[in-house]
């Protein structure tokens, strides 16, 4: 299934798109994406559902979030090989990870904000997985279990902000809008294989971002058995995990992005994303 | 005022300490100390109340953190000039933030876990900031009017994860537990200089940490503001403030805690707090 949030920025009602492209509305059955709605229980009482019989949605509303209630958003960093090999860093011998902060998230195609003072703000295509079940100590073996699905998040990033205001990654992850999550949250019974999907993305449409799953260091059970051994994931956490070649921090001379460039960005399977950057 | 949360975990109920020490139930009153609650004019409601108007509470229940509804917790790293200096380590030219996970939280007196593998489990004493009005760009000469109140923090910490995993204080700061929060919120106006407030922390009846918030290196409207650049704070968010000299890691050797030791703490006019380590 791919499941959506969709209307006004804290109004958004929980709906579906069907297997036409169709947007229609969950909210007679649901109140929203998240929770236990996200459970394997929860998704397959609405897999049940027969979606020919769910109301329409007229008209192409805003798209917000793909997951609501989130409790944290943790981010993996250096997680693709090729990215790691064009920044001439190591590959890391256990994942990095760091906080994105919560009120950074925003729909998928939402304006971007640059924040006060920023002049190294950059874009990164990556796969988030969605948490379905909580997840405490456990075994990569069973990671998948408590996997709901996947979608697309943006992980925008101010690099002054990350690197040269005293440590710590979060200062330069949680600006708003740094956070464009979905279209869709995918359901892992329609990922065929999560570790072979080609990803892109695009400023003012010149290809800036290609890479696949398929490069990642750390799978995504790898990634969630890990992060568990830390702290407990709950149902609708979010977890970016990465991102491949082609962010500005790594052109030659670095490239960043100014006020009215287009970002467009996809994950096969996973739908699209088109944010515009504005001043914040 | 004092106001609390008590009962189970997860379904804590709103509640005031009135001046006699009796805990009253305010949830005739209102759903939760959080979000609107934690406004000017949401404190100035309750404040109007006659507290012996309201229903006492029966025997000791377990007191919960003490704000609910919570979005995230920002915690300043190296913010005690003497702790800064009893490390070797130098004074930061502007805060060191990073994130501790919202699944971390707990009461105030409940037991903290040792997470599986861990060898250098430490605590932290800190002063917390709770926030009461959305933060974005804002003066420090107004950041004052964002804030609700303050709160006791022990920022409890795996030394090991924190810095010998591949960077990133996340890691370190995010296991269950590891964030006792209370047991009062203290209303900002009850708190008469929150830069002149002694604290301490013992174990096992020992004292470890002695401190003063007159040593805090950046202020908490300095804090407020400066955070309130990079990300927006809402209703609810807890900011720790950094701790003072004494922590287990900067002893000599270092020492950390073990399987049944008792972390007793407080701070001035904000109460206090009792932990047993137990394991994870």
């Amino acid at each position: 299934m791919k499941l959506v949030r969709y209307g006004p920025s804290g109004e958004e009602k929980p709906g579906l798109v069907d297997a036409n492209g169709t947007l229609r509305d969950l909210s007679t059955h649901v109140g929203d994406i998240a929770g236990e709605v996200l459970s394997d229980a929860g998704l397959a009482k609405l897999k049940a559902l027969d979606p020919s019989s769910l109301p329409v949605v007229d008209g192409s509303p805003r798209m917000g979030p793909c997951v609501g209630q989130i409790q944290k958003i943790v981010c993996i960093g250096l997680n693709y090989s090729d990215h790691a090999a064009e920044t001439g860093a190591e590959v890391p011998s256990e994942p990095i990870i760091f906080a994105k902060s919560l009120s950074a998230l925003c729909g998928p195609d939402d304006d971007v904000e640059m924040p006060r003072g920023s002049k190294a703000l950059d874009w990164e295509v990556e796969l988030a997985i969605v948490i379905g079940a909580r997840a405490k100590y456990v075994e990569e073996a069973d990671a998948m279990n408590h996997v709901a699905g996947f979608a697309i998040m943006n992980d925008v990033s101010e690099r002054d902000f990350q690197t040269k205001r005293m440590g710590q990654w979060t200062k330069g992850k949680s600006h708003d809008t740094f956070g464009p999550l979905g279209p869709w949250l995918v359901t892992r019974d329609e990922v065929r294989d999560v570790h072979n999907l080609a990803m892109w993305l695009d400023v003012n449409g010149e290809r800036r971002q290609t890479g696949n799953t398929n490069t990642l260091i750390f799978s995504v059970p790898h990634v969630v058995s890990y992060l568990s051994q830390f702290m407990t994931l709950m149902p609708g956490d979010v977890i970016s995990t990465g991102t491949p070649p082609g962010v500005g921090m790594g052109m030659n001379p670095p490239t960043y992005l100014k006020l009215g460039d287009v970002m467009t960005l996809g994950i096969e399977g996973l739908g699209e994303q088109r944010q515009t950057v504005i001043a914040g």
